[in-house]
Order: C-alpha cells, then structure tokens, then sequence
C-alpha cells in the first residue's frame, strides 16, 4: 500500500512537571523576554492563578471569562491587553480561558503561554472560536497556537473524578476518530496511539486514587496528544454523529461521547486493520473493542443513549443529518441502512459486536 | 513514577508522496509566495534536482555541494544568494546538500524547502554544522530548519541496497538510542517506536524488491521520525560508544552502528522496561532484543567489529574515552568493567545476550 500524506507540526514547547507550574512559569517569561504580561483566570481559578504567577510580576490580571468566549467579552480583553502594552499572555484555566487568550491573539498577535488546569486540549491547537449572537464561528490561525504550554498535574487535583473520567473518554474518543479522520495519517496515529496508552493507564488510576499525582499525570498527557493528533486529522465518524446528537437532539456531550464510541469502533476496525493493531496495541488487549470496553467497564462508562434522553423516534432525523456529514473517507462506507443499525444499537446499549460487517449484513437478510 | 519533561516540537510541513515531488514543489512554491528560487543539488543529482524542480521557476542554480559543508563553500554559497536576491532555497539531496542550505539559512534568513534523497535526516532537525580546517562546528538554530520537506521515495531508488540498508540501520538505531537519551521523553519515544515499526518494515521490503517503492516508503518515513525524535532526545549511549569508535578509531561509520546496536541495547533493556515494551511492539516481537536480532538476520547485517579492524587492543583505550561521555541518565549504570564487556562482545560478535546483569554478574564472579 502505498504511503502519501500531507502532516503539519506546529512547533510548540512544553513543560511537563507536577508542582512545577510557578517555576517553570518563570523560567519561561524570562526566557521569552516578556515585559509586560497579562494574566487571565476565571473568578473560580483566580487562587490558582495567583499561585501559578506567584514567581512572576504581572501587568494585568483580567477575570471576564465566559463559555464560547462572545466577542464582546473578547473586544473587551483585547483592548484591556493593547492599552496595558502587553507582551505575552498566560492563560491559566480551561477551554473558555484558553480560547480568550487566543481571541487577544487572534488580533494582536501577543504570544500566548497556556497553564490548563482541564483536558480540553485547546492549548495544542491553532484553533480559535468566537460567539456572535449565539452563532460560534471558528477558524484556525497558527497565531493562535500557545508557544509555550506548562502541565501541571497538580491544577487538575481539584477536577471532579467523574468530571476527569468524561473529559479523559472525550480525549480517548479523539484519539480513536483521528485515526480515520480525513487526514489521518501515520505522524498522528503514532501520537494518537500513545495518547490511547496514556488515558487507558491515567483514567483508572485516577478512579483508584483520586487525590494522587500518578493518573492524573498520565491523562493530561494523554489528553494533550488526543488534542494534537485531533487537531491534525481532523474529525471523523465518531465526532460528526456525536456533532448531532448534541446539536439536534440536546444531549450531554461528555456521555454521548463516552456511549457512542465502542460502536464506531466496532463499525470500523475490520475494515480499518491498521487503526484496529494500534488500538488494541496501546491497551494492550486482543482487540481494540476488548481493551476499551474493559477500560469502559473499569470507569463505569454511560452505556445507552437511552439513559440521557435518545428515543427510537429520533433515529431517522440523526441519520438523516449525520450521514452527509461522514468523511467519505471513513474506512467503511456508511449508509443508512449501516448508520440506523449503529444508532439502534447505541440507544439501548446492544452489544457493539453486533455491528461487524458479518453481523450486519445477516441481520438484514 | 512521575512524568515530567521538556518537550520542543519543531513546526513543519512534510508532503509525503511517491513520484510528487514535482508536484508538490510547484504547489509549495506558489504558497509559500517565493519569487526568487536557488536550487542546490551537487553535479551528481543536477539531472534530479532539474526533474524535481520542472514546474517552478529557478532564479539560481547551485552546484557545489562538498561534504561537511566547509566554510569557504558556504560563503560563496551566501553570497550568491544574496546577489541573487533569493527568497526560498531549494535543496535536492543528501546530509551535505541540505547542510549548505542551512549555512545559506545561518546567516541570512533565508527559508529552506528541502527535498531529501537520502536517510540522512538533517532535513527535520535546526542542527547545523560546519567545516574549518578540518573542525567541525555544530550547533542549534531554529533558523536553519526547513519550512517544508517534500519526501518522495522515487528520488531514492538510486540509493544502492547495501547503502540503503546501513543508512537504514542508522535511522534504527537513532530510534532506539533517542529511548534514553539525555532529553528522552515520551514523545520522542512514541515517534521513535512508530519509526522502528516503518524502518522494520521498509529495510527487509527494498532488499527483497530494490526497484518497488513501498519498501522505499516506509524506510524514508522511518528515517525521517527518527530524525526527529534522536534531534529531541539527544545522543544516547549507543552514539556516544560509536563516535569514539568513528572518531578515535576510524571504523566505518554505518558498519560500527550496526553491528553495536544489539549489545547497547541487551545492556540497557532490563533496566528500561518502557523501552524494551516499546521496541517490541514496533517490532511485533516478544522482546526487543529478539526484533533487532531477526531483522539484522533478514538484512544480513555486519556482526563484528573485528570484521571492521577493531582488535581487543583498542577496548582500553575506548573505555576511557567514551565513558565519560556516556549521559549520567543512561538507564544503567556504565562501568568501566561492564562497558569492556560490552566492547569485548562486540569485537568478536559474541552472543547480546550475555550483557545482562546476571550473565555479567556471573561472569565477573
């Protein structure tokens, strides 16, 4: 089979280290020569953020952080940083936090450093999004791309376990898409792969032990290169049904995400053999779907759409918009006759198996 | 155990694709807005380069290409540049083709596209390095990486077998060594494993078939990661024993890597059980030192240093030299009587095996 790709690198620097974050903030705005910076943190992280910049003299600290960052919540931090004369900013929090700082950025160009204290993984993308009128328009730009991202295990000790557990299989779930996405290609899967290895060990640890360092460790790093390999492969069939079920039908992301992948997986392993090996691979397990149910078992992972709010009834309207929007590229070719049967089988919970090509078609004889 | 690490990803954009090198240049050229090319090729690629560069416009064409880049050539090669009024170096061909376009890069900014023929593997890496009366400079310098490289593994095929596969090696055993060099992190040994898996697959496919592609392919993907990954990682024990072997006893430079490979790694894979984990999945094999043994069979590969003009005489004399630079991080301790060991076994090919601790132990009881 011959081997063709198109692969982007951003060129980005992280500083990986668990009660290092003050420390390593410093090394680096120091190293970057900055002058003036702006610090941003949510009302809710502004403690940890003092702590964060602890080592450091900021210019302006800057608290209005709202989700979908509007844009006037962005104009106003934009012209807040510009009046300051600000020469880097360090963004510590979450994806709302995250995506403001890249909203300075966007027109300003004022570096970025990222401290994230979640798993989003926004820091390792050049993606920016803006809310208008209750519209999110996004785009991707490399100014937007952080140069600099300091993980910090320690700021993800007061996240929720069973908050960790979604946001960890949200983070397996890109991993597992971008390994079909439409710009899957080696490079990412390689990454994508050992994000798989990294949450598969963090997420359970983190279950055992939530107030230690070990999963929690282990899951950031592996949310960060879900974020990187997701970002370079672009989304797959996973994440464009997943797209619907939030959209259309309003349900939860997180448990969507967690509910609808072993059946994608299990739709497309045997025709995707690569995808599949790497899989199985990083759990270390026989087959892909045996090492992520078993983690789903370990983390009692939602199992049926049922559970948050799916009926049989919208089964038709979700083909019906996801279907155009599958990759043509997805390794089986999807129909709706194939798509019905997946979604069936997520709203109750079937086994996923039951969605092999074998399966399938002797169902429908 | 705690994770903590430094990681710097370069940016670049890599196009990757068999007979497209035409293709993709012209395309790269045009989004890039460079009006003013030098295309740097050495008489014996001109014909090549002049295949490869068919659909742009060349403002300079430049030939003289000498190895290790001396200062005197890379001079004249600045110059002409700038009186050129060069915006974009193209550079088609090997380690030292590529190395006068980042000493062009060095100085003047210059952006390069490089178009690799060869495993050499500068192409990924902001390494320069340059020649004065006989002393090679080397350093650091995210000016001299280039912007894109354009791999097509039809300009290899003109690569001999028997050079293929050292450079090949090579390429394996930057993969393995990056595992513990001193800025080893799971990153480079995630991009590191998944070169060995394509450097696995690629050696054994051109000695079979020297005029297909697909061998061709993955040998110059794998080469490429591991390009990458031993630039981030550092020089490990593997490269610091085989630059003394090079360096103060004029062995053969692919012939030494090779045949030393197997004995670093018996040596340090019980005490680097990611590692060992990791080389033996991209092999597919039970331990490492199993796949690397099974693909030198295949290959054919030297299995003495004896055979290379290394006697027993010498391995007093290599010990104190490489000793004290092997990094203080290898995963075990190096000892002036195990590295003998280690040297004695490779001087007359004797089993890898009897490196272990135990068997080493036993031995010195």
């Amino acid at each position: 089979m011959s081997l063709a790709f198109e692969h982007v690198t951003l060129g980005q620097r992280v500083l990986f280290g668990s009660g290092k974050a003050a420390e390593h903030l410093a090394a680096e705005v120091s190293r970057l020569g900055a002058g003036r910076v702006m610090v941003i943190a949510s009302e809710f992280e502004a403690d940890l953020a003092r702590t964060v910049a602890a080592e450091i003299e900021v210019a302006l600290w800057h608290q209005e952080v709202i989700m979908h960052v509007p844009v006037e919540v962005a104009e106003r931090a934009r012209t807040a940083a510009v009046q300051a004369g600000i020469d880097l900013i360090v963004c510590v929090g979450g994806g709302s936090t995250t995506g403001l700082a890249k909203a300075i950025a966007l027109t300003t160009g004022i570096p970025i450093l990222a401290v994230p204290t979640t798993y989003a993984g926004s820091e390792a993308t050049n993606v920016w999004g803006l809310t208008e009128a209750a519209r999110k328009t996004t785009g991707v730009d490399d100014q937007v791309l952080p140069a600099t991202v300091i993980y910090d295990a320690g700021l993800t000790l007061t996240l929720p376990v069973e908050l960790s557990v979604a946001s960890g299989l949200n983070g397996l779930a890109h991993c597992v898409d971008s390994l079909w996405g439409p710009r899957a290609d080696p490079i990412n899967a390689a990454l994508a792969a050992e994000g798989i290895r990294a949450l598969a060990a963090g997420l359970p640890a983190i279950v055992a032990d939530p107030a230690g360092l070990e999963g929690r460790e282990q899951a950031l790093y592996g949310a960060y290169l879900a974020a990187v390999a997701f970002a370079s492969a672009g989304s797959g069939m996973h994440h464009k049904i997943c797209h619907v079920l939030g959209g259309t039908f309003n349900l939860p992301h997180a448990q969507t995400h967690a509910t609808v992948l072993p059946y994608v997986l299990a739709f497309n392993a045997p025709h995707a053999p690569q995808a599949e090996a790497r899989i199985a691979a990083a759990f270390g397990t026989g087959t892909a779907l045996e090492g992520l149910q078993a983690l789903r078992e370990q983390l009692d992972a939602p199992k049926a759409l049922a559970d948050y709010g799916f009926t049989a009834d919208g089964i038709a309207e979700a083909v019906a918009v996801a279907l155009p929007a599958i990759p043509a590229t997805n390794p089986r070719p999807v129909t709706a006759d194939n798509l019905t049967a997946l979604l069936a089988a997520a709203l109750t919970g079937a086994d996923p198996a039951t969605l092999t090509d074998d399966a399938l078609e002797g169902a429908r004889r």
